[in-house]
């Protein structure tokens, strides 16, 4: 299983994070990675942990002020990024550009969508995986996973019917061993997870109890 | 085919083109209808003309000041819409609640995209149709089918393989008889028009040119 | 004063509240005016009632697809126009652009804003009027009169220190002819009003009670 | 004068074009100062060279995700911020919200606007600076100082109108020493330069020449 987390603009200190998601990747079979804000990529690739990106703008070198460039963020050390996420929605045409944009910059991508239909519709621009979070769901604790698990299940055939190749992660709260082992079964790839880890006091205990079942 | 001819904010007489494409409408087996300003839908309906929207909103009756509800459009007049045409992009999740929006309303769907892969992910959102128009190709007078063949089949191919029953249009550079018949030799059941016959001096005219070889 | 009626995306007969507006005006020195959605512009001035539109886009006539243009709001009826309503922000930049394109269609603005601060900024741009509408009041019941009258007080006086000859309206909250009357003596010309006139179940008794103190 | 070199996302070492600031900065009264991309921040501040941000958005710490914290850059090590940049146009509330978050975390700010008008709303919002970049002469290597003088004394008085404790930029087009001069006589307290030093092929001695005459 993939675990990313999301760090967002939460008021963590990510190299901590990273340093524990770094640790306890090593004791897994889990896929751990870090998401921090933009400023931060350099500070958390280096200390080992798998970084990715919050988002990449669908842009070129160029003249662009205040965006984000695909092949700046990699130069940083980040190798994949989020896309689309529920909190950074972007228009199809606009998609279409940030996953070409980090294609280009050998960043892997994960599109984000609320609904069966629009995994379908991410998944067709070719990104490397989908992740389904019911906005509803977001924040509230309750997994995705055992609220409503048949979206997780619709989001996995209809991504899958449109491309095999692209892997479904799933989002929303997120928060404990068991809800990632239940994100399996319902035939995810992987988890997106963000206070559950970067706002917990022992982030690293947290990652532990996460992990442990897989 | 289908021949929606969107009159944009072109300073045409709205109701003159509608009366023009309504006579036309009569001497033809195409389907002619007319996609005037949201200020302008009940005059043109009122010619008895097929009419659409340029564009609905993803919301609801409520709290919203400056939208276009489709139910409103359904009222003045229109019987269908076009969604995130390439001078009005929206995001993926809106053109998924526009689409929603106007099917609650009883209107027939158009959603349009630049390219091929674009055009599997508006198919994936289950609209009625969706229209490929390259915007490098739009407004120059070259026709799609002719300065770029391609992209109208592959469009056809990446709309059929996520689901058969949407249908496609082709935009950009349509001004003649003989490119409406190189569309619809390429798979495309329509085609979208809008300064060639919205800007003509004759809309008739050029109406009647365009459905000749039909 | 002056009562403009917005009547957003609700439910409402827009037709009947604009002619319960129309003979209240008759009965009253205050101005009443309604803001119907754009496809209902034409048949709500078709009552006699001041009519307004309740967006206009920074555009002139050209290329532009399911925009609303100065120019046609104006041939369907509308004197004026809302611009920045609490629930369609745009850029500055933009604010500037769709001032200068109702002026040009000889449509009176009024440009709302949160704060005082963003009042004298609205101010800057040249507006007729501008309105001051605390987010965290809209739709609350409870009018800004009464809850902060300071920010009106506020408001009055940072659009003065701009421009003395751009008038300012209140909003959020207003439901009562004492609210208006409270508005009138912080220094308002004006108020903007929508649920309480638009879903009230007698529109005209509403309206009747708005301005029976004036 | 302030010269701040804005960066984009030019194919440029950052690095390098901020090396070559310090030790211009060192050699003249001029204050000099570098904004790269938000990846880069800290890399760029570990020159010692007075680092600026492109972009900061209207946002406290919480659930955001793929956005500009001011708290965040500012730890980075940038002690000022770009907002509205005619490449990340903002909504006038959000400009509002990223001036007060800029302030939030002391870091001094520089609202853009096209023309007087705009500069005069942009003034009101309280920032420490605004700069004016007529969007026809960004990127001609016309300077504006040259290219329409008025504008820049137009926007020096435009923001003495609203807040005299408001200093005046200018922007677009200045690439010589002799254009950092103009603008100062215009009323300019600085410059917003980018192409000219980023993309020269000596950063370092373009810089030199543009700091020669003060």
């Amino acid at each position: 299983m993939f675990v990313l987390v999301n760090c967002k603009t939460y008021p963590c200190d990510a190299v901590e994070v990273a340093e524990a998601a770094a640790a306890v990747d090593e004791t897994t079979d889990a896929r751990v990675a870090i998401a921090p804000q933009a400023a931060q990529l350099a500070a958390v690739a280096d200390t080992g942990v798998e970084t990715w990106a919050q988002h990449v703008d669908p842009i070129d070198y160029g003249s662009n002020t205040g965006h984000t460039l695909a092949e700046t963020v990699a130069d940083a050390g980040a190798v994949g990024t989020l896309i689309n996420h529920s909190e950074h929605r972007l228009k199809l045409a606009d998609i279409d550009g940030s996953v070409q944009a980090a294609e280009r910059a050998d960043l892997e991508t994960v599109v984000c969508a609320n609904n069966p239909a629009q995994i379908a519709s991410a998944a067709a621009l070719g990104p490397d995986a989908v992740a389904v979070e019911p906005p509803e769901l977001i924040g509230t604790g309750t997994p995705v996973s055992q609220a409503d698990p048949d979206i997780v299940e619709d989001a996995v055939a209809a991504a899958a019917a449109v491309d095999e190749e692209v892997s479904v992660l799933c989002g929303a709260g997120i928060s404990t061993g068991e809800d990632v082992v239940a994100a399996g079964e319902l035939g995810a790839e992987g988890v997106l997870l963000a206070s559950g880890v970067a706002k917990a006091d022992d982030p690293k205990a947290a990652l532990e109890d996460l992990v442990a079942p897989l």
